[in-house]
């Protein structure tokens, strides 16, 4: 079942996108036109809320074919048996996570090359190493761990895969795949574009001729 | 198991003494001095800093042989393997808690007769049944439900174990008690108080005496 899951173009969610009323037209399209996994993001809502969210968001996802995953909330993933969590290093640990949802596929967040091998050895099944570039969006991020990252973290672990995070637009693709990441992890490149289907499409284009 | 679980005196934690730097003192003198249950609240932390302050505090309870409930976070109580899981109305469903945590008490928070039966149909444990009384510190609390719906509920499902909460200090006890609660819920009467230790003592001689 691992193995069958596509990480090349991960879609992650933000409250700020996930609130918009705009948000439910355009998530559909984006999950039409070449995601092929996701992740439901939901910072500060309660549980119930949170389920009914994110089972809609599941089934729109299943439609479609596109792998489904929960960030930091192991309880709420495996309430909609999603195909995995996804956590942080602020997070539950991934050894506990891991033991209470066998199976599934358990991501997770790395900044530089140490918490990388850490986190592999672990057993991350992949990991969102990020930013990459520098970011303007989030105040509090790390600082960016530039694409060389990628290629010593493929370079020990093949196996092991790495979808790149953090101010991944259009013009950087190339470079992040080319470094050997096996996918990118997107929010404001899709959402924050005018037409996110398209951009969704473009970057699924742009990552298939980077990996030829 | 679950039988042998004692609500009787049943001490919550807030953020506000949470975080508290006497709190680690304070903590330990409750759980010897007649507190029976324990629940770990801990709004808005991060769940690596949870899963570290939540594991002390069940070594503690542990020790001194007191019950260990984690607020909200099924995937926490998991983590912790906790005796059993709180849950709100507005966190994840109690069904799907139920499910994820086989042979736990799950109990529910409840503000009044409707949201106390239809718990009680779909399975909770116990109820934290509340505000009985009107409460000044929390703005949004619900109106106070009196001590008439405890009594009811009893009559009417005498097994499930229905705790008192909300305003309930040490005069208060004696009627709620009398009224059938099988126990009382309790965070500033005990925190708050000038002696922490010595309010759960009075708290739970109080408790055994109503029940004669
Ligand atoms: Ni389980």
């Amino acid at each position: 079942i691992k193995s069958a899951v596509d990480l090349t173009l991960y879609l992650l969610t933000d409250d700020a996108y996930l609130n918009e009323e705009k948000f439910w037209r355009v998530i559909e399209d984006c999950l039409k036109n070449g995601v092929t996994a996701f992740q439901y993001r939901a910072k500060g809502k309660k549980g119930a809320e949170m389920y009914r969210e994110g089972m809609r968001l599941k089934e729109l996802c299943e439609k479609h074919g596109v792998s489904y995953f929960v960030n930091d909330r192991l309880d709420l993933g495996m309430a909609l048996n999603a195909d995995g969590v996804h956590v942080g290093q602020e997070d539950l640990p991934l050894e506990v996570v891991k033991k209470h949802f066998p199976g599934k596929i358990i991501g997770l967040s790395a900044t530089n090359y140490e918490e990388g091998i850490t986190g592999i050895k672990a057993g991350a099944d992949y990991l969102g190493l990020g930013p990459i570039f520098p970011t303007s969006t989030k105040e509090d991020a790390a600082p960016p761990c530039g694409v060389e990252v990628i290629r010593k973290l493929k370079e020990e672990f093949p196996n092991t895969p790495v979808i790149a995070i953090g101010g991944i637009d259009k013009e950087k693709v190339s470079e992040v795949i080319r470094a050997g990441a096996d996918g990118i992890a997107v929010i404001s490149a899709v959402f924050g574009a005018e037409s996110p289907a398209k951009a969704v499409y473009e970057l699924r284009e742009t990552i298939i001729k980077a990996k030829e």
